[in-house]
């Protein structure tokens, strides 16, 4: 296999980093604060990796195959998340390799599982950096679901080939286009949630930060009480409808800049969110009413906020809910699982995926009520191909073995069941916060064993990245071309 | 729809089941206890309401409907459970319906959740009707897989249709001749290990009891102690050996008996179980003797023990595994969900999905690496139809969600975390104990409240009538013809 077309993109990346930590360090310098030499070296070191990389493997620009992308997909976030690893290993925190690690990846593959406690009164430069993490990890995220899942057709994702290419010739400069366009539109709702947050009476270090990790449903915050710091009802408001917005396709987003008035009402992935979404607050704040006593607006406030913290995997927290009783901690559990729309900024199995397992799982029931009767499963009023269903299906089995394998080796490494498991669901759907008092919203990672902390990264990579486009790479297969 | 050979079916299993209540009425006066008149009543109740129905839906010996079928078979479980149940009601043991109805449905589907507690003192007619539900539910269900899942095309269960009759011309008669000749091995086994457990030291009638439900993978016992009450390390070998018995296809038994010895090992299938069951006594063990400071020889016996015990779904408990430490939590809670072998007396998943799962989901992973290639899935060395593959992936599907719904279900009514989740499978998979100090392998089903009773009744019919049997009757499209 011919590697250059791999280093060639791995290396342009990581000069991209590189420029991304030349922000910390101004804010660092700025603010008379010493880490801004490690931002410093950090990004002297990386770009002349990522410069040297790049330019020791020039190639007139011949088309990758798909090998090729597969790899450079993998190698890419794991090269990225080691520099981006630089800063927090060499700041003031002192972290450990691993806790850096385990920072770096929860940052960019928009987890927001922290082992840094003190945030309050942590460096700007860190701070800032952990949120640059996400907003990179996030437009990465939406980019490459537009532009390389889709010919990957990793686990069903080749739904949305026709959507992004098949209308026009020139399929990659018309992606880059769309990939510019849409980094524009993230840019902007950034700022817009900036500038509420901002209004609504953070500072201006707070608002950027948080509205960074907010589109990006990332969740890591300058606080170490989460959004719960800032006890705002109003902030919380922006944050919920923030998260929402950065739980949907942001192609549709586009379409609707363009004109499309009526692009995100249409979409049946939109509308299946939406009503999960609903139902599942209204469920929630039905229990904080009636059977903890909450006021009816107290009770739609923490658990509006929290159902879409959650099921965004955003992973912000108002109020540890693995205390409002027995009937939210199995809710929420499986929240995680269910994830927002493909082309989003979120994780978890996601909703596309549901609907085409409910649609294969109806015309199942059809064919066994008539054997003999022709049925044909629907998405978006589009029949699906077979081998969508096929794909989404061992999808969803895959994502159930890497779950159970993730969730006993934490319990072999001595963590509790539901610390296990939960902790385990968090990674793998790239949530944030698990449940119960160590890992809980209330918690941080920090006290796990070193061996977890490198389990849960490896989980979060798996599945940020749609848990085929790593395992391929241990096939035998894959190797032997 | 004609529901008379509906009815004509119910009335004859019904009076079949009246029959089996004469033989604990009998044990009952012989042995002095008031109760054999309860088991009177009962069976001349039950026997009046089956030659009743029998006898006003006679038709003309027409062939049934896939639709009468699903009908069929569902309603003859719940009619059944519910006058199996009538001993329980009535007998001394003054059980309120709820409890009654949980234990003849945990009795009749194999799984071996008790809501009694003082088995050791209950009258000798109760303990010998638990145990003669759970060996007419374990041959019941070989006889559905073998003659009536694979027509109605459940869960991918279309895929032993072809071994079990498209040789023959006339299906149904030879699905009769096979039926009993399946009884009578099943029967002959029942009595071998009947007279191992007596040659072990058990009294006849402790040995008659634990040989029905050891073959039928039920799980109940004479005793509160179940299998530890007699502390035997040969008892718990012929247990061992009985349920991994009970575990595998009974029609390649008959195959073994009709002359075609490599029958067994030649079998995929059986192959993966005891690969998968031999690989979790060896992980189980290694952990007793290395982290818990067992004795080789004790590790593998509680090991071996209580692996098979829980894999198989029987449910038998020598120890709390609960208190292995934190490895054995996950690893039972997984082993709860594999299951035996399709056509076996076992519940859960069962082996052969998960063998056409990885089939799947390496056809999946070449065809990412080599889009144009083509690559067919195999299972026994034949090709697996696309159709087996959606249904059982599908089937993996609403088993998740099924679960799911279950366990969140208890968690409203107030149940903690691990005691939902565990029940819930535990139900589902018709296993017996769950896990956590109230329902786990030293407790009982008893403290919970009523309406997770009723839940958990209704996991385990959905898990044992393979799920799609029971949901298909609340699609419009059933019921619209």
């Amino acid at each position: 296999m011919d590697l250059r077309p791999v280093f060639l993109v791995n290396g342009l990346l990581l000069s991209l980093l590189a420029a991304g930590m030349c922000v910390p360090a101004a804010v660092d310098a700025l603010a008379g604060h010493p880490d801004w030499q490690v931002f410093l070296v950090s990004a002297c070191v990386t770009m002349f990796v990522g410069v040297s990389l790049a330019l020791g493997s020039h190639t007139r620009g011949s088309r990758m195959t798909v090998r090729q992308a597969f790899l450079m997909t993998s190698t890419a976030w794991i090269l990225l998340v080691s520099f981006a690893a630089l800063p927090f290993a060499f700041s003031e925190l002192n972290m450990s390799f691993t806790d850096a690690f385990f920072e770096s990846m929860s940052g960019l593959t928009t987890t927001g599982a922290t082992v840094i406690t003190g945030l309050d009164m942590a460096p700007p430069g860190i701070l800032l950096w952990r949120a640059i993490l996400q907003w990179l990890g996030g437009i990465g995220i939406i980019v490459m679901a537009i532009a390389i899942l889709p010919i990957l057709s990793v686990g069903g994702m080749q739904l949305f080939r026709m959507e992004s290419s098949d209308q026009s010739e020139k399929a990659l400069p018309r992606a880059a286009q769309v990939a510019g366009a849409i980094s524009a539109i993230y840019l902007v709702l950034t700022a817009i949630c900036a500038g509420a947050y901002w209004l609504a009476g953070m500072s201006g270090f707070e608002a950027v930060n948080h509205a960074m990790t907010t589109i990006a449903t990332g969740g890591f915050s300058t606080s170490d009480g989460s959004m719960g710091h800032f006890d705002s009802a109003v902030m919380d408001a922006i944050a919920t409808v923030g998260m929402l917005i950065g739980g949907m396709p942001f192609l549709l987003y586009l379409k609707t800049v363009q004109g499309d008035w009526r692009a995100l009402g249409r979409d049946s992935q939109v509308q299946w969110f939406l009503i999960i979404v609903i139902t599942s607050v209204l469920l929630a704040a039905g229990f904080l009413w009636l059977v903890n006593g909450y006021e009816p607006s107290q009770a739609m406030r923490y658990a509006s906020f929290n159902v879409v913290s959650i099921i965004t995997g955003t992973g912000y927290a108002t109020s540890d809910y693995g205390l409002w009783g027995s009937f939210a901690v199995p809710l929420f559990f499986y929240l995680m699982f269910i994830g927002g729309c493909a082309g989003s900024t979120t994780c978890g199995i996601k909703i596309f995926r549901f609907q085409v397992l409910y649609a294969a799982a109806r015309t199942q029931l059809n064919h066994l009520i008539q054997p003999h009767g022709v049925f044909i499963p629907y998405y978006n009023r589009r029949p699906i191909p077979e081998d969508v269903i096929v794909s989404v299906l061992s999808f969803f089995f895959v994502f159930g073995v890497c779950f159970a394998l993730l969730a006993m080796g934490l319990g072999m490494m001595g963590l509790d069941y539901l610390t296990a498991t939960s902790s385990a669901a968090t990674a793998i759907s790239n949530v944030g916060p698990a449940l119960g008092p160590i890992v809980g919203p209330a918690g941080t990672f920090q006290a796990l064993p070193d061996g977890a902390k490198w389990l849960l990264s490896a989980g979060m990579l798996l599945g940020r990245l749609e848990l085929f486009t790593i395992i391929v790479l241990f096939t035998r297969a894959f190797w032997r071309g």
